[in-house]
């Protein structure tokens, strides 16, 4: 069985690897456009930021035992009739046929359509590559405007900060739009208490270049010059090479998969931040492209590609970030995004210490948590807290909860674990579970009422 | 409706605060034998340790609003045809009649039935009185034997170093036997290297006074002379006054209770550390005295004695201790547990980064994961870490996965947060599933080749 898998990062890597465990005599083949065979996006901030001195480590995986990666190979067109695929290899064209092929190409970052975005001294962060040009550039005392404040961009604020330039984030909206205002505007204040300039709600509109100056213009009147511009506007997904072989595609144009990571191309699979993501409180394929889905979309698509039965169980889009001393995390639906999938939800702000206020170093969690204001299905939970307040693995309590669509009064029920230097008899996800019922119970009286 | 409350700690508290909450007109009054409603016991370490200067910060509660809180009350009949109490309070005797009861008469240290165990300079930790009495001979330079290396015994261990005096660990078997021999090893060197004397598999036969001196010997030819003992040899329930009364015992002469919370006595319920307690994962009652169970028992006692409906959902005996720089936790069933029981257990140990090994402070974590061998549905869970790994946490994810009766492999599934300071795309738990998963695939080859 020739397997091929077009892509090498980790939705691509994690088809392979999981493909050769179920299959150790499958011929696994992956085709990678660059040099740099499953290295983590998600750590290239802290390259730059000068906290993992050495590139080399940002690789996941550095042995592909049994597979043959083949690096600087550019797919470039798939013909699933005759189950081939020609890429590019420097100037040469070299043909793959396969019994069965993974597409795992990725997402790019969105370029703003304005004018000045390809201007020399305006960067992106998205390969090897980029971040190599990027580094280069780096120097204390230098300044930089970042556009764009969701995750890439508060951590990049953070990541250049540190390492001694002066920076200006521009959000388009709040920032970390990804979770709620309140949450956004904690990190906000945190951003500027550590010398970030930030402005929000400003839509870019062109980036001039003054002699050695980048001179960068937005709405409300902003001006902002500095040395060097980072885009960090967010991705879309990389599906031209499987829309052009027939790939039918869905919400931001991502491929269309099912639950087996199935195109509609007979022994065809997709994965990764190519394609459409079943999302499991919603119950709709959406577009939420992150590192964890990848590996796990991939997974399934190689132990399906290898004759295995398996489906990918749905994201919850959970994802936290750090930002100086903060962690902010989130899971499920936020209120306005279950208002829009037609579900009636009630969110409800709470604060509770991360541990016994009496054991040193306590710090107050604010906590937000979204459930339906009838039954009280959970729907999803924000979180902010110092980083070392455990908010990672909080909020994947709330995501475990999520996963078998628990209620918001059954979190009460859940034995979780207490020492005063870690927690309190009453986790603070159920001091949050207990301040959304106690504001359901007094909404409920106040409408009784009315 | 009179509800009456025999105990103001946690179990107590809980029940009278709840009983309120559902029925706000209640009159709820509760009999506490000493003066500290609601204290953290868990926290009394802590202020021995010097790390909570204050003892008045141990309090969980000092508002009882609506509450009657009578202290330096201590019940001695219940008669429960009349449907009242009466309370020793200094030499007089009160009478207080009652709709609905509440036993929560928690448990007291055993005491090991060996010669000198009542000698001055012996102590055990459970009230606030005894806080105190230890606290005042406690000085730097002073020797301690702690008897009983369970959670109380590790955490007076590092306490008691950091206070400044020279401690000596007896344990019946391991350190921590609650948590498998691998753990209790790791946490016993980790004792050592703080300059804990540790003695394992110690059976204590007498304490003698030799002037200003005490001797411990124990089985094994030890003999350690200290200024202080302490006696850390675990819990036995409280329960005499409820079954003076007439009520059921069960497992370690615990009150019996039903899910609601309910014993055999009309209008009588009883909760926390003096009843038996309902295993999740084990199906069955068992004794498992935790402040984290007893907290959700009083609220489940408080809310039906105050006429609402709610099962307690049982315990897996969820906990985290942390000791010196590390935090060990366990959910669920270890493997010698779950064969007691009767099920076909497999346990794999495996060992994962806490976070992304190139981002800074990068530490190892140990895991042990028991599933059923056949079917791989998790039994239990159990973690060793540095104390900023996020191990009360982590195990809170195995706890809620335990809580729904998941299998192994359906961890895979979770959709876990990741940035890489706080974590991996597949979180250490995931890793620990696939690593179980591996294991028993290779154990059944090797049987099917056998």
């Amino acid at each position: 069985m020739r397997l091929l898998v077009i892509g090498g990062s980790d939705a691509g890597v994690s088809a392979a690897t999981r493909a050769r465990e179920v299959n150790p005599t499958a011929e696994v083949t992956v085709l990678l456009v660059d040099a740099f065979p499953n290295y983590s996006i998600c750590g290239l901030p802290f390259y730059l930021s000068g906290e993992t001195p050495n590139w080399q480590d940002l690789a996941h995986r550095k042995a592909f035992e049994g597979i043959d990666v083949l690096t600087e190979h550019r797919a470039i067109t798939i013909d699933p009739r005759a189950k081939t695929v020609v890429a590019a290899v420097s100037a040469e064209r070299k043909s793959f046929s396969y019994d069965r092929l993974i597409i795992a190409t990725g997402a790019r970052p969105i370029r703003p359509p304005v004018p000045g975005v390809d201007l020399a001294g305006v960067y992106q962060l998205h390969t090897m590559e980029d971040t190599f040009r990027l580094e280069r550039e780096l120097a204390e005392g230098k300044s930089v405007v970042i556009v764009g404040a969701g995750y890439i961009g508060v951590e990049m604020a953070d990541a250049l900060t540190r390492r001694g330039l002066t920076v200006t984030l521009l959000g388009r909206s709040t920032v970390l739009p990804t979770v709620d205002p309140p949450l956004g505007r904690t990190i906000e204040a945190h951003l500027r208490d550590h010398g970030v300039t930030v402005y929000t709600d400003v839509e870019l509109s062109a980036i001039e270049r003054h002699e050695t100056r980048l001179e960068v213009t937005g709405s409300r009147g902003v001006h902002v010059q500095a040395d060097l511009v980072l885009l960090a506007a967010g991705v879309e997904p990389n599906a031209e090479l499987g829309v052009a072989a027939g790939i039918t595609t869905g919400v931001k144009r991502a491929l269309r998969v099912n639950h087996r990571m199935e195109t509609n191309l007979p022994d065809v699979y997709a994965a990764g931040d190519c394609v459409e993501t079943w999302h499991r409180t919603l119950k709709r394929f959406t577009y939420l492209p992150l590192g964890t889905t990848a590996h796990k979309q991939g997974r399934v698509a190689g132990e399906n590609a290898a004759g295995g039965a398996r489906e990918f169980a749905g994201s919850l889009g959970t994802q936290v970030v750090k930002v100086f001393d903060l962690a902010v995390a989130r899971t499920g639906l936020r209120d306005v995004e279950a208002s829009r999938a037609g579900l009636d939800a009630l969110t409800v702000e709470t604060n509770a210490p991360d541990h016994k206020a009496y054991y040193p170093n306590s710090w107050a969690i604010q906590m937000r948590v979204t459930a339906e204001r009838s039954g009280g299905r959970l729907l999803g939970g924000q979180l902010l807290g110092h980083w070392q307040s455990e908010i990672a693995k909080r909020i994947d309590v709330f995501a475990t909860a999520l996963f078998h669509d628990m209620n918001v009064d059954e979190l009460n029920d859940l034995d979780l674990s207490y020492t005063p230097p870690f927690g309190s008899p009453w986790d603070p996800a159920q001091a949050a579970a207990q301040a959304w019922m106690s504001a359901q119970r007094t909404e409920a009286t106040r409408r009784s009422l009315r």
